[in-house]
């Protein structure tokens, strides 16, 4: 681990830990090590030929190529998780992508980023709909 | 650090550098150490009034509760971004929660654990809608 790299981590889960504080319990931190970026950028996507594993593979390997975007702080590649079904869980959805950054100014950039325009327009094809959601940690 | 944590989050990192040689580009991994659970359990909270400042922070405090909960890895807890206004993207929820786990088994476990039963029954007068995604991550 660099040494920026470090003191970036260490620094993190300080402010983490201080945030849990305010809670309406003295909560611990969250297990683990996972600290989480300011801001998060999920997007759904809906597929249109869901059947078609040939297509959900090329969508997947291509939300994988934005990693190489420099202001991607944090990537995870997701499918509908097996959890319980209720009403309020959405679980239409074919594939999701987390993207975290420092900030909307990192956000900004990757939307204008040549790799993230050459995604759209070589993957557009594939999906039916999409849904995006911008969450900015909360001081 | 523990150790054992340590050992966690440098295996996590492994893994997911070792994911991300599976794209199309040989992607560099994402920069930073904000490695993400397997499991993202995303949730979006639409309140039954928003102008309500005490409202917002009585539900942001309950959501931090959360973190007490010992298969809960990570948390984000947040606002809507002031990114780019695009079609897509819905920015009409007023408070989300991300939480991590390991697995499945994690989640199921935190939706019937006591903190999180208390945590609905104390707040759910607040909200008007709730939106939950659950992803697991595509090896």
């Amino acid at each position: 681990m660099a040494d920026t790299s470090r003191r970036d981590f260490l620094a993190t889960s300080a402010i983490a830990s201080a945030g849990l504080l305010t809670g309406d319990v003295l909560a611990k931190p969250a297990t683990g090590n996972h600290t989480m970026p300011k801001l998060l950028h999920h997007v759904f996507f809906w597929l249109k030929n869901p059947e078609s594993i040939a297509d959900r593979e090329q969508l997947i390997a291509g939300v994988r190529s934005l990693a190489a975007i420099d202001t991607v702080r944090s990537i995870h590649v997701g499918v509908p998780a097996s959890t319980e079904k209720r009403e309020v869980v959405d679980n239409s959805y074919h594939v999701s992508e987390l993207l975290g950054f420092d900030d909307v100014a990192g956000q900004d950039a990757y939307q204008v980023h040549p790799l993230h325009k050459k995604f759209v327009e070589e993957h557009q094809h594939l999906w039916s709909k999409v849904v995006v959601y911008d969450a900015l940690e909360v001081k």
